[in-house]
């Protein structure tokens, strides 16, 4: 056997044995995997696929890994999940494919699961034309003091609510531009080595916000009923509140002072845009109430207000500007719903 | 629009939406799913790709979409769970698939729900070179009297346990060699019709045994604490011998004479071998005490004693005959312990 097998070389039963060294003991030794007792359990389900979601030109193995596991995990986050119960790996690729790559990204599968919790649970591999990572994360709900779960419902915001964004936006679209060299020499020449390195990290490592959730719980007022609208960016922050302000029947009023953006790129002419519909930064984007909003924004450093829902649905605008005139309205970007990606273009 | 549009056609967010159709109201509008409380849950992911385990040679859409089902919810059987909670799919097609695809094996994994249990919790979609479902279901343990989860373990088989199957071996692979046209003609024209269509039946629409764990409940003698080894015989009835023997570190003995095949094709050359390694049955083979099986024997119509485990491993055979002598021995096929499909060749 050489040091770097292919696939064919190693067959599907040492390549599952091979993958089982990344589970705990005799995981991987029945059809399935029995979960340990415990709260609500949530369940996600993300596909990435070679050349939609990850390529070799800007995500190496292990950073195809750890993204697969981390959007996976921001869902999970999305859901208002307080753990990570681990998840399951259906892998395909072709025959050809070396065992350094599969290895590699279950590294960074395992990787992300040992910063954020849980284990690998079990899976399935296949060959096939093109290399894929369909992975389903089991997260679980905390309970509160009359035992409801404690989700984050894309459907819980009401007029009035204060929308909030975990964290800054527009980093890792600028990561993948930089990736993939489609900034001009000029323009790529003018960013700082600190940020070119951060937004590179922030695409290929994308962080899933689970401890959101717990600082959630932290700053939520005495004796209120838990109610938190939410969902993640990862089709863009003006997706994200689009999909708040869909399920919850209101519109969402962004504020175009208070644009999240990272103060070291905010002087790139695309910042706005990318900031609104960039996608994959994989923060939380909330609406919840004024006093818990301020509590939340208190405690979590790079949280902050970015908008308001309101009464009003209107069938195709459920994103629009806070502005007092037609001619301010006019000077701001484009709101860009339509998430990042084209997956069957 | 037209009638049949293609994914490309539809774009993602009308997909999903012609998806959801096929869930329960409300299912797919938030990041992830709450799974409603109740017993141990089990956890199970497969991957089915086209041109490895499906092709549209063998299997329409609705036949691809219920054997991915069935496959999974076989897992869970296997596992000796109670209850379908649902399931999650991965869905990757060119953009160029008709949308009566998609439908078609929705409809199949949908059928197969409705039949066992569970509904549609979720998944995601995207574009690729190849059409895949990767499927994870969910089930649950039922609890004995003493609160513990009343697992099927492929390791808690014991030297004397009796080995059972489920029900007759091969005749999903004789319904893929007609489907496929292997057999010669002179063979084929010697099938009878009722056997064909049965066979046929057999491979694109296996059933997957969650009856058996009824029955095991509902067998299981008075006071006796719950011990039952078992897998489900996908990758064919050998290698589920040989899994149970290899994890409870015993030899399985399999009975030339108690060979569980389909009568009406027990005359054809290949019938043993089919057997003993056609794979994807789908039935369970299961080891436990004596007086178990006997109950489980007389409750279970077409479940049948097999052969035993006995003490000693050997790193190599896991699976023997029962045969007393060396020229009783050779008379046997061979047991093809490698399982049926290669799926990196």
């Amino acid at each position: 056997m050489p040091e770097d097998p292919s696939l064919a070389q190693l067959g599907e039963w040492d390549l599952i044995e091979r993958l089982a060294a990344f589970a705990p003991a005799g995981q991987f030794s029945d059809d399935a995997a029995v979960i340990a007792p415990g709260g609500p359990v949530v369940v996600n389900t993300d596909v990435l696929v070679d050349g939609v979601h990850f390529s070799d030109a800007t995500t190496d193995a292990v950073a195809a890994g750890w993204r697969t596991a981390a959007a996976n995990l921001s869902d999970l986050a999305a859901m208002g999940c307080t753990e990570v119960i681990g998840l399951t790996v259906g892998l395909v690729a072709p025959g050809h494919t070396p065992w350094s790559w599969v290895e590699g990204a279950y590294r960074g599968l395992l990787a992300c699961l040992q910063t954020h919790g849980g284990t690998l649970l079990g899976g399935d591999c296949s060959g096939g034309h093109q290399r894929m990572l369909a992975v389903t994360a089991l997260g679980r709900l905390a309970l509160d003091g009359r035992g409801e779960a404690c989700a984050i419902l894309r459907s819980a915001g009401l007029p009035g609510d204060v929308l909030v964004s975990s964290g800054p936006h527009g980093l890792s679209r600028l990561g993948l531009a930089l990736l993939q060299q489609e900034l001009g020499a000029d323009l790529q020449a003018r960013i700082p080595a600190e940020l070119s390195q951060r937004a590179r990290q922030c695409h290929t490592h994308p962080v899933p916000r689970l401890d959101v959730v717990g600082a959630l719980h932290a700053s939520r007022p005495l004796q209120r009923p838990w109610r938190v609208a939410g969902t993640d960016s990862s089709d863009g922050l003006a997706a994200a509140a689009a999909a708040i302000a869909r399920e919850s029947g209101c519109l969402a009023l962004l504020d175009p002072d208070r644009l999240p953006l990272d103060p070291a790129m905010a002087w790139l002419p695309q910042a706005a845009q990318w900031c609104l519909s960039g996608g994959e930064d994989f923060e939380l984007v909330l609406a919840l109430e004024k006093e818990w909003a301020d509590a939340l924004i208190g405690r979590l450093p790079g949280c902050r207000r970015i908008g308001q829902l309101t009464e009003g649905t209107g069938d195709e605008l459920l994103v629009d500007w806070v502005a007092s005139t037609a001619a301010e309205t006019n000077r701001l970007p484009a709101l860009d719903m339509g998430g990042g990606y084209r997956h069957f273009g």
